[in-house]
């Protein structure tokens, strides 16, 4: 078992880099603005390296400041058997999406030192560069480029979304060398191969807390599309053009937003705006150009194609019938993604694990399983590392389902609970 | 009558101060972004200084930065007749929109100049500031606190729109002082009395180049109100939180956009939004804020305020009724304008002028009139100016009736043919 109050305390203290969003009165009641490659980012990192250096754990960064910490099994031949997740967050982000999964692997690699817990292959942590997409618009980017699925230069030249101020949008590699995090090793599974991939995750979704169960065994994550829209019309004057003769960008992206949320509801899917800008801004004249993201999700990929066959087709029809003189509608795939199913042997060792772990509360709730099967909805490392080896899931709690806000709340018996079944299913997984 | 190549090359020239948006090969094809009380409008007010002066007019500067120039008369005793529009720009606006009033306005100062002609009282031009409304989001504003409409304090703090990058928003006061245009005389009809303000203006609308015409004698203008509306709802994951359970501002931001759309039909107006921002920004993150512009136009100040009435109905019912777990929707009124009847002296001394001038047309066109009467779309100076003294406007053609955008465009010819009846209505009323 884990040390549950290092595990928290650990959390808490790395969350003083970046802390942001203040909800409640307590000092850890704030959510988090750590941003992929900003200061806090750049701190975090550098405390990474301290505690896993302390642990005698060898750390390698790669090409995409993807941090890999490893520690020494019996036969160091075999690839690491690793943990993994992300330390950036969203602008408006809480404690626990990502940095539990970071911190809880930390924790597991700090209990086998304890004990001085001698694997047969090396086992380990890896800290996945810019997971969230928030500030480069690419989301799972740099396990992406591990696995493969995308070119490092299209990686790296991802350009942030919203600058700082002052300053002229960076580019993915640019603030690596900015933080010093631009690694020379090859972002690439055949340079860092794995044995196998674990993450925990909170949940963000209602289910486990409805069920009041305790931790999700995840086989596997929907499918899911990103994409940026640009809508083109013709600037002019709010009192002197009549509706009839407008051209409005705002106007016509307002209706395929709407549009876009109806084929949600007919394909049961999610589709979602996030960013909207409008040019040139001004209340007196209408926009000529405005730009916005959709996020498209299913569970069947096919459905997912469907859905967003549909919003072409609405979207067209808005910028063509229903929008006076017309508009034009300009498409720009950012990720696509499809459904994932995670590998049966991690799923089985963590499976194991959840029984073992959950057997004393499950004894207390009179034989109640308070474990679950369950499918992400939203993307995770884990589905590119999948790709190149063996990976699955475990899902801790998470408060009203509510995540990527400030208040987003895994408790602590949570979080522990969720890091045990994490050291059970490494071990397991290590020793088969 | 004005010279004509002096007019035009004055305007092109002083259009060197913050010309931007090139759409045409030739040097003077080009828009403005020449903002209020940046440093291009800080340049155009040097020069114009000059230019009053070397015609030994007097120039006062207002607490406003307006500026009022002033040849003398006769009898310096009776407030000045004056003929006024404004050097702000849109972000991209054109070469015309209250420029071509001003540099009009200077060129009959310059002829009267050159005939050395003696008004009965003084006659002079002014330059109101951010008349735009496109920086400091309140329009006309600074004829607003001449005329005694709202208050010094609050035209003075009122905050930019959009900050230059790597900046606090800074405020209309803090702006007037960065460039020198804090003027110490109040900025009062009492202070600055006027016996009468003339303007022209580009007509923004195409009803003068539909009907083959010349010039517009404006009767009035309609009524108009700016309202901000922001719209909180909850920020949430795009792809764990099911539709059902959202509360996303954005969403119920654009639905109230098409809604608002479908009021400004219903009662024959017109509503635009020109600005939307949504926090925080990110593809996968529901916004729980959004802010947008409302511009509502009507030629009635009932039918106007009916028609914002159903804008708050029907968006208290998309907060309520159809937005999921519900957003909430706050209104902030920015400016509001009533419709506007121009004085009967000033528009019959516009009536005469337009048919001097336009005879030797209408002869050519086998004695079609060519001036009619129009009300304008649009707010201008002097509807505010027309509150504390007699006012009315002159219309010159729009090309395609197209402003607030770059390639806005007036013909030499008609630029000329609307300075020309400006300076004969101008004589005729100062004589009268
Ligand atoms: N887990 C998580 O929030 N990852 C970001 C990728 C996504 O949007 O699904
Ligand atoms: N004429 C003009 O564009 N003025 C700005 C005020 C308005 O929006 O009507």
């Amino acid at each position: 078992r884990v040390n549950g109050a290092r595990l928290m305390k650990t959390l808490h203290s790395t969350c003083e880099f970046g802390k942001a969003h203040p909800w409640g009165v307590h000092e850890t009641e704030t959510g988090m603005a750590r941003l992929a490659l900003n200061d806090d980012d750049k701190r975090v990192r550098h405390w990474l390296i301290e505690q896993a250096e302390a642990l005698g754990c060898k750390v390698t960064v790669d090409q995409m400041g993807n941090m890999f910490v490893v520690r020494p099994g019996k036969d160091n031949t075999i690839p690491p058997v690793m943990m993994g997740s992300h330390l950036d967050t969203q602008p408006t982000g809480g404690r626990y999406d990502g940095i539990l999964g970071v911190i809880a692997g930390l924790e597991a690699l700090r209990t086998l030192h304890d004990h001085d817990y001698q694997t047969e292959g090396p086992v380990g942590l890896v800290n996945w560069t810019n997971e969230e997409g928030a500030r480069f618009p690419m989301v799972t980017v740099s396990s992406a480029v591990w696995a493969g699925e995308i070119s490092l230069e299209t990686a790296w030249n991802c350009k942030e979304v919203t600058p700082a101020a002052g300053q002229e949008p960076q580019t993915l590699k640019q603030e690596l060398q900015r933080i010093g995090f631009l690694g020379e090793v090859p972002a690439s599974y055949t340079a860092q191969p794995m044995a196998a991939h674990f993450e925990i995750h909170i949940e963000q979704g209602p289910i486990l807390e409805d069920g009041g169960l305790k931790v999700g065994v995840v086989t596997g994550a929907q499918a899911y599309n990103w994409y940026e829209i640009e809508v083109k019309g013709r600037d002019s004057h709010a009192g002197t053009t009549p509706l009839s003769a407008r051209r409005d960008a705002l106007l016509a992206a307002a209706k395929m937003i709407v549009e876009s949320n109806k084929a949600a509801k007919e394909f049961s899917g999610l589709v979602t705006t996030g960013i909207i800008r409008a040019e040139p801004g001004s209340v007196n004249t209408m926009a000529h150009t405005v730009r916005f993201t959709l996020d498209a999700r299913h569970p069947s990929d096919e459905q997912l194609a469907k859905m967003v066959s549909r919003c072409r087709e609405v979207f067209e029809n808005v910028a063509k019938e229903d929008s006076e003189r017309g508009v034009e509608v300009k498409w720009t795939t950012l990720t696509e993604n499809v459904a994932v199913q995670f590998d049966k042997g991690c799923i089985a060792a963590i499976e194991e694990s959840a029984d073992e772990v959950c057997a004393q509360f499950e004894e207390a709730a009179s034989g109640q399983k308070l474990w679950t099967h369950l499918t992400s909805g939203a993307g995770h490392d884990s589905c590119n590392a999948s790709k190149r080896c063996p990976s699955a899931m475990i899902f801790a709690v998470t408060r009203e389902g509510m995540s990527h806000t400030p208040d987003e709340y895994c408790s602590p018996e949570d979080c522990i609970t969720s890091a045990d079944v994490l050291l059970g299913a490494v071990v397991r997984y290590d020793k088969a």
